[in-house]
This record gives structure tokens, C-alpha cells and sequence, in this order.
């Protein structure tokens, strides 16, 4: 392609906003452009790198054994009622209404719709199947934000298995994982798969895979034996503590309504405190209890409890349950309320907490004596420096992005859409199935993230727009001879290579050049030819080498072959 | 692939409702299944069929010099009320509101935002440009039929060109008007393009292609000539007529209310009388003047309007306007109401109409004399027999589907959302547009409407699902070793094979690979080892061979390659 042809708006100054690396290069660099907040044009340089990373993910699909389908962006509405998820999900499903008046979700997943396909499947003869599709999500996010790595509308790989068993079920999610490991090492991702919460999905387990990104929300905790989980299921080891034995006692605490006031004016440091915390889930307040120390995981709760929707209680609803104000409350004694806590305070003793009158505390508290508690749970939050849950040495926390994710579902899809195939007993079982999502864009932005300098992108050969670019520097007819040549020699040996014939300056071209992130640049001047030399530049290590101009296109031809 | 590990469901018996030849097979074929009324899965073959589809349209845009981009499906309103179709176009378009109660558009066509990006476009050196994508587009039709054929959800591969001025235009259009033929050809569909209305899109000239099929409700006139149009734009010669001089005249018709009856009752031949008709177009009432045999076109009377939206009046209304019931309705004197007139009553004399009193009507209309005709246009449908404008031979008539539309769109959208460029001399230019739009499943079905037989479809080798299909009959040890011995050697060959390894009767493999409609069939068999041959049959001709296991599969890669 000629550059002088092909629309590539590059731009010379950071534009404003744009917080993320991924977000500022492909803005400047004439990727992409915003048509509304989370809705963004794919410019032509970025359907040639989309393009290469959805090849990638085909072929991986394909030797994972996965079929190919596209199913509709739209969905009656009837199936997600049948699934429960209709009224499950709220704002973040986008739902229209048609000219018949008929209600419609726009698509943000296809496990209702994929299960409903598998009606057709008789006996477990045709078991396992997984089946895919690369397809346009649309997710009304509340905060979009960073570009295209949280929007509203991209292109997903979602597929989705059918299996007979559990076991079966194991090997399909194996394969996807493996899948999903190959497929990021080809597109040069660092993914860290970590251990996941399900949320909406349901099931029984899932890995993230996640992209280490300044510009991510994720927090992943992982260690060097090779733990990682997601800090929404993270867990470490808990040191060990003793207690004395101590009596129940109040303690007049007019001025400490913090943890932090206790700890100072009272003598009680956070970890010998209770924490108390009132939640409502689906309706039902719950009281929470963590470690003075420690924050509550939010998700772990919702995990915990199974919730659709968690809020924290109101101040008036607080009151009127434990009839005390945020700052004294407690759980002692308390008999009307759920109470969940969290592992760290299971045996402790001569712990303080609320006593649900203002301005008054426990001391002495003796968590399994004096608190009936409904359940134990592990709802805290890791912190780097914790102990390893496996090996005792120090965790580490990295903000990352995710990039892909798998479940196990289960048979909440095939239960509740009637989906069965006659097992080979002759009984009628339902398929037990798993998951399995890529964002398509994210993906892309990821690999930004990851490959980048204070020039521009560095992109990977395997997915660059371009492998090769000839600047062609001034209009002297030798350099446009010279130059056009090597560009025809490089397209006949299938090299994907632009040529660079615009007018303009050499820094410009330079530049642009860079910030777009070919791998590879070849120089043509009239110095050059006047000494029979071009320069190759490689983009990563911004290193040049002087070559003759026979030599060349061999020279380039090798070096991508090589990547 | 093996067959018995894809997702192939085909049927035995006709679906019920599939009235369409592509509807029919593609359901029993196992391509498609519905998910509602005027949205359909595509199943792994249909996947396969619609890939190599799309690679062609990819191949001729960028052979035209097209670039590809990726726009929203979701489109912000304050877009489309710039250009004035947010109003103009009804429920035709899917609309929905966020999270935030903001009006949203789901792309039916994407004008407004190509535009916008051209904004970026800054100097005439930049131009032309023409910009396409490959997106899912959404209609709310009001009636879906014949499966692929009328959804509502479909992908749409649509291009839209920016030129400096009309002759760019016009070779920016000839590129693609050559495109699509040559797409056309590949795909093995019998185009014919002709001139056509260009509807909400506006603009000067349109050119439609369509595809000849009993399912289509599309009506083009033709001719040996060459002559094409769609028959809301066609045109025929005007038989030359001589009438006599007559006077006005008034005379009691108590009994005839239709051309038929004036005709039997009162010897006026449908062809010498006025048909008077009462429309609504944008809110105006017209009158409508046709010769009494003729039929009205209303797109070419929308088109002739510029309407936007277009009824007919109602009775209520028309006796308000008139003072008279349909059956007496006529023009002879009024001046209140806009009257246009078909091409086909100018100059004529002696006619008859109604004289806008129940029971009473005209003879001795003088056209021009007695009546005030504001507008004279083309308005009639033309019929089978009429002769050609260009040659005066018989014209026929096709029903037909139309897979693409090409159109010379002008400033209008340039104009609305104020995009201009800087001219050769300084001044600011708006750019001329065009737009090109090809539906990829339609074209899939257009195929299957022109490619099968009574046993199922006959793909082209070029969009073939897969090039060769292997039926390996029975269980025989020497059996399975010689069928996927070949298998091995196609794959080799880059063949695209698919070997049915099913443990079914051979009558059910060889009725599913002739349904599925793969180009070639190899027969591996226990007698035929015994003999040292296997068949080869070709799904067109039906026509079979022996060979020699040994030449096999060179005869098939020579047969693939050649095709």
C-alpha cells in the first residue's frame, strides 16, 4: 500500500483525555477515533491489526476443536426469562423494544441462545461440542473509560461447551485454557491466568487471564511458587494468633467512632477490633464482621452469599436495625440479623467492637461466645506483603486488565432451557457446560499496553499492520526509482509492506513511522543510492544498519521470515 | 474435518413455512437455524460459505482501491437529526435509550458516521477516498420472509466514496459499479444491474443488482437490447395515439364506479379514460392523473414528490377534498389541489373521468384544455410486451432479489454535517459521495437460489463449505484406512475435505453430502478396494467415475485447482 493513499490521520500532539497508553497511541497513531463515549471507529490500520488477532484466535479455536458460528445480536426476551437473567441483570444490559412492541436484548453474552442450539443435539454420541462465534457484545458500562479497553459495543470470541460430565467438562475447559495461553503468547500478551470469581455467570470455577497495564482496575495477587488469583478471590495465610481469656466488658467511647480512634484514644490496635458492617443483599440486610485491619472484598460477599445486588445500608436503615449509628455497632448478642464473618476472626478473643449504643464498646470479646454467627466466610482483602496461602513467601499485587475469561458453568443453562440428550444408559442427561471469552479490541489495546515506547507502538511482527515500511525521502526520481523497486520486490516475496511517498519531511515520515510501530523500516535517500546503501531500522531496539541496496529486500524477506 | 465431530444437523422433510428454494435448503442443510422472526444462527457450514464471501468482497474492494474500517452499530441521534433522517426515517429503524436516557440509533446504514469521520479529511490532494466495512446492520422490517432472504439483522459489507467533485464521483462509482460485477461473477450469481430508485438515501443516480429467483419480490423489465431497470423506475415506448377533437360533456353514470364497469356499461376503453387517485404526501394532498389501463408506481411518485412518507387519502378525506366518493372522481376544473399527471395522458383528447359528483362523469376530456396539470412525469408501471425504449423490441419481466445497491448520493450529507475540504484554488469544497452496500447472507441465499436441484444445493467450488466430501461406507478396517489415507493426502493438498466418518447407511451420507451441496464426492467402499478404485461423482452433473485408489487424490486436486 502507499501511505499517500491509505487514511492515516496521525496526530503530532497527546490528545487530551486519553489517560491510557493504549488509549493516547492508537488516537495518535490514526487507529481509532471516538463516534460517542465508548463507541469507537476502527480506522484502517487497526481492521489490518484486528484482522491478524482474530486469525490468531481462529486457528486456535481450530486446533482446540472448536466450531465456528454467529448467532444474533438480538434476543427475544422470552429466553433470558427462562434463564432468570432477564430481570438478573440490570442497566448493563442494553434491551429495546420492536415495531411489534416485543422486548429485545442486545446481546452481552450467548449462553441462553447457545443453549437454545443445543436443543438439537440428540445423544451424547455428539458429545463434546464447543462451538464459537467472534461476534459485536454491546454492555451499557456505567464508566467507560481508557480507550477501547472498557467500552460499550466490541467484537468477542465467546464459545461455549457441551459436555457429558464433569470430567468432560474438565477436558473441554483444559483445552479452551491451553487455547487461551497459545493465543496470548502469539500476540505477544505477558496474561497472568488467575483464579476468579464467576459473578453473574454462575458455576463452579473460572480463570482470568490478565495483562499487567498501569491502566488496569484489577488488582492480581500472585507470588513467585505460582499462585495468582484475582484480589476478588485471593486468599493468604493467615499468622498465627493468641488470645488471653477475657470477660465481656462495656466501655464508655464518646469520642472514637473510627477504628483508627479506638485504636488511638482507647488503646485498642485494629487487629484486636471487630468491624461491623450492614449490608443489604437481594432485600435482606446482613451484618458483616471483618478484622479491624482489614477491608471487606465486596465481591467475595457477593460470591459468598450468592447475591444479585449488594448495597451498603443506608444510615436510616442502620439505625433502625441496631438502633446505633455507624462508629458502635457490633454484632454481640445480636439475633435478628444474618451475621457472616470473616475467617480471620474464627477463635479470637479479648477483641472490642460496638455495642450497638452510641458512644459505647466491648471490650473482651470472645468472637464465638458472644456473636452468633451464621457463617464463616473469606471476604478480605489480600495486601502485598501477606504470606503466600501456598508457600509463606511475601505476595505481590499488579494492576492488569482482563483480557479473557472462562467458566464452568455447570447445567444452569441446559436446566433451565430444557436441554437434555439421552446418555448412554438411555436416561436423558443434561450437558454440563463451560465458557469461554476474548475481547477482541481489549486484546489489541493490551498488546499496546504492552508494547510501546516513548516513540510510538512497538507492535509484535505477528500482528503489525505492516511488517515493512520504505520511507522514500525526497522526490529525486532515483529514490522513487529505488524505492519503488524494493517495494515491488518485497509484495512478490508476500511481505506486507507501505511505502512511504508522501511529501513530506523526513522527520515526519520518521516519526509517523514509529508512532504507528512497524517493525521493520527501510531508509531510501539520494545519499543513500548515491553510496548504493539503504538503512534498516528495527522498530524494537531502534537500531540501523546500513545495507547495499541489492541486498535489501533478501535481507528483509529473511529477517520477517525469521520473526 | 470429520463429519461426525461437526455440528451438521440436517433434516429429513421439508420445514414447515419455508417457502423459499435458499430457505428451504439452508434449514435442512443444516446452515441456519431461527432464533426469531427475521434473525437467524449461522451454523458451522453456513460459517464456512459466508467466510469465503466475505474474503471475495474483501479482494475486489481493496482491487477498487477501497479501505476498510469498522464503525459503531450504535449511532448517537444528534448524528441523524443533523442530516435530517432521525425524523425522516420510521420504524424502520431500531432506536433505544441508554443508561443515561440518551437517544440511540442502531446502524441501518452508516452515512452519518462515514461523514463524520471525513471531517479529518483536510485537502483535495486527500481525496478520493472510499472508506467500507463489513458490519451488522439492523431494519426493523415489517415483514420478514423467505429465511436469509428479508431479516432483520444481517451483515452488510457498505462503502461510501469522497470525491472532489461529480467526475470523481462518477469514476469512484464506476469502480465499484465494475467491483460488484466481478464479486457477482465470482460468487456465481446471475447479476443484472439496473437503474433504480435511490429511496431515503437521496441522490442522483442509483444503480441496483439483482438476482433472478421466483422468491424475489423485485420486478425487473428488461431487454435484449441490454435495457434494465427495476419496474419502480422503468420505463417503455408510448404507443403513438391520434384523438379526435370532442367537447366537454357531462352524462349520468349511476352504475359504474370502476374502469371496468365504464368501460362494459358506457363503451369507454380503459385506455381513453382518466384514473383519478388522491395521495397524502407529507401531510399535502395530490392528485394523481393515469391513463385508465395503467397502473401507478408509488415509489416514482415518491421519487417525482421528493416525499418523504406517502399514503393514500381516505375515504373521509377525499370526499372533504373532492365532493365526490372514488368512482366519480375526477380533475376536470380544480384548481385547489396540486395535479400531476402520467407521461402517458399528455396531449390526449376525447378522454373520459369523473366529474367529482357521485354518478356522474365526462366525456370529451381534453387533457391539456380542461384540466390545470401541474407536474407531467413518468408514473406507470410498464408490463411485459411493451416496447423498449431504446429498441421498440417486446421488454420482459423478472422477478428478482436485489444483493446490492450502488448510488450516486451527492453533497447532502457532506452538506448537513458541514464537511469540506480545502478546493485546488483555495476555496473550501464540499465532497461528492457515493455509496455502495452489498448484504453478505442475502448474497448467500441469492446463491442457493440459483445453485441447486431436487436432491439440494450445488455450491460454486469458490464458496463451497468444502471442495470434497469423503463417504467412507461401512465399518471395514481396510475401509477406514483407505478413506483417511485420501483424507490425509487432500488436507496435504490444502483440499478442503470433509470426511464423513459417520456410522451411517450409505443412502443417508450420500443424501446429506448432495444436500449440503459439496462439489465432489469420493466413494470409498469394501468392494471398491476389493477392485482397487473409489468413485469420484460431481454434485452438479451428477455424473460419476472409477479411479484408481492410487490416482485419486491427484484427479481430485487437479479437479479443484481447475475449477
Amino acid at each position: 500500500m502507499r501511505w499517500s493513499q491509505l487514511h492515516i490521520p496521525t496526530l503530532r500532539q497527546d490528545p487530551a483525555g486519553a489517560d491510557a497508553v493504549s488509549h493516547r497511541l492508537l488516537l495518535r497513531g490514526g487507529y481509532i477515533r471516538q463516534l460517542m463515549a465508548g463507541h469507537y471507529c476502527l480506522l484502517p490500520l487497526a481492521i489490518r491489526v484486528r484482522a491478524k488477532i482474530i486469525d490468531i484466535i481462529r486457528e486456535e479455536m481450530a486446533a482446540a476443536g472448536a466450531q465456528e458460528f454467529l448467532l444474533p445480536t438480538m434476543q427475544p426476551a422470552e429466553l433470558w426469562r427462562k434463564s432468570g437473567r432477564w430481570d438478573l441483570i440490570g442497566a448493563e444490559m442494553f434491551r429495546l423494544r420492536d415495531r411489534k412492541d416485543a422486548d429485545i436484548a442486545l446481546g452481552m453474552t450467548h449462553e441462553e441462545i447457545f443453549t437454545d442450539l443445543a436443543q438439537e443435539l440428540r445423544s451424547y454420541r455428539e458429545l463434546p461440542q464447543t462451538w464459537y462465534q467472534i461476534q459485536t457484545k454491546f454492555r451499557d458500562e456505567p464508566r467507560v473509560k481508557s480507550g477501547l479497553m472498557r467500552v460499550r459495543e466490541f467484537t468477542m470470541k465467546d464459545a461455549y461447551s457441551f459436555d457429558l460430565d464433569a470430567a468432560g467438562l474438565d477436558t473441554s475447559f483444559q483445552r479452551q485454557h491451553d487455547a487461551y495461553h497459545r493465543i496470548f503468547a502469539r500476540l505477544g500478551i505477558p496474561a497472568i491466568a488467575v483464579q476468579a470469581s464467576s459473578g453473574i455467570m454462575g458455576g463452579s470455577d473460572s480463570v482470568e487471564f490478565m495483562c499487567p497495564t498501569d491502566a488496569g482496575e484489577d488488582i492480581v495477587v500472585h507470588c513467585d511458587c505460582g499462585y495468582a488469583a484475582n484480589v476478588e478471590k485471593a486468599t493468604s495465610r493467615l499468622e498465627p494468633t493468641q488470645d488471653s481469656e477475657a470477660e465481656l466488658a462495656e466501655f464508655d467511647t464518646p469520642d472514637a467512632r473510627t477504628i483508627e480512634e479506638l485504636a488511638r484514644l482507647h488503646g485498642k490496635p485494629a487487629q484486636r477490633q471487630i468491624k461491623t458492617l450492614v449490608y443489604v443483599a437481594d432485600d435482606q440486610p446482613v451484618l458483616v464482621l471483618m478484622r479491624g485491619d482489614h477491608a471487606l472484598v465486596e465481591q467475595k460477599l457477593i460470591d459468598t452469599l450468592g447475591a444479585a445486588d449488594l448495597r451498603p445500608a443506608l444510615p436510616g436503615e442502620i439505625v433502625e436495625l441496631l438502633g446505633a449509628s455507624p462508629g458502635s455497632l457490633g454484632a454481640v448478642g445480636v439475633k435478628h440479623l444474618p451475621v457472616i464473618a470473616d475467617e480471620a476472626l474464627r477463635g479470637r478473643k479479648d477483641m472490642s467492637t460496638g455495642a450497638n449504643r452510641d458512644g459505647v464498646h466491648y471490650s473482651g470479646v470472645d468472637v464465638c461466645r458472644d456473636i452468633l454467627i451464621g457463617q464463616w466466610a473469606d471476604l478480605r482483602e489480600v495486601l502485598a506483603g501477606e504470606p503466600c496461602s501456598l508457600c509463606g513467601q511475601p505476595l505481590r499485587t499488579t494492576k492488569t486488565v482482563e483480557i479473557g475469561h472462562i467458566f464452568k458453568l455447570g447445567t444452569r443453562y441446559t436446566e433451565t432451557l430444557g436441554v437434555t440428550v439421552l446418555g448412554p444408559d438411555g436416561e436423558r442427561v443434561k450437558p454440563i457446560m463451560g465458557c469461554y471469552g476474548i475481547g477482541v479490541e481489549r486484546a489489541l489495546a493490551a498488546v499496546v499496553e504492552s508494547h510501546h515506547d516513548d516513540a510510538g507502538i512497538v507492535w509484535p511482527l505477528a500482528i503489525a499492520p505492516f511488517h515493512v515500511a520504505i520511507a522514500q525521502l525526497g522526490d529525486a526520481p532515483e529514490v522513487a526509482e529505488a524505492a519503488g523497486a524494493l517495494y515491488q520486490a518485497l509484495l512478490a516475496q508476500r511481505i506486507e509492506v507501505i511505502l512511504d511517498d508522501r511529501s513530506e519531511r523526513p522527520g515526519v515520515k520518521f516519526s509517523d513511522i514509529e508512532l504507528v510501530g512497524i517493525p521493520f523500516r527501510i531508509t531510501v535517500s539520494a545519499r543513500g543510492i548515491a553510496a548504493g546503501t539503504v538503512e534498516v531500522t528495527t522498530r524494537a531496539t531502534r537500531s540501523t544498519d546500513h545495507l547495499p541496496i541489492a541486498d535489501a529486500a533478501a535481507h528483509l524477506v529473511a529477517l520477517v521470515n525469521a520473526a
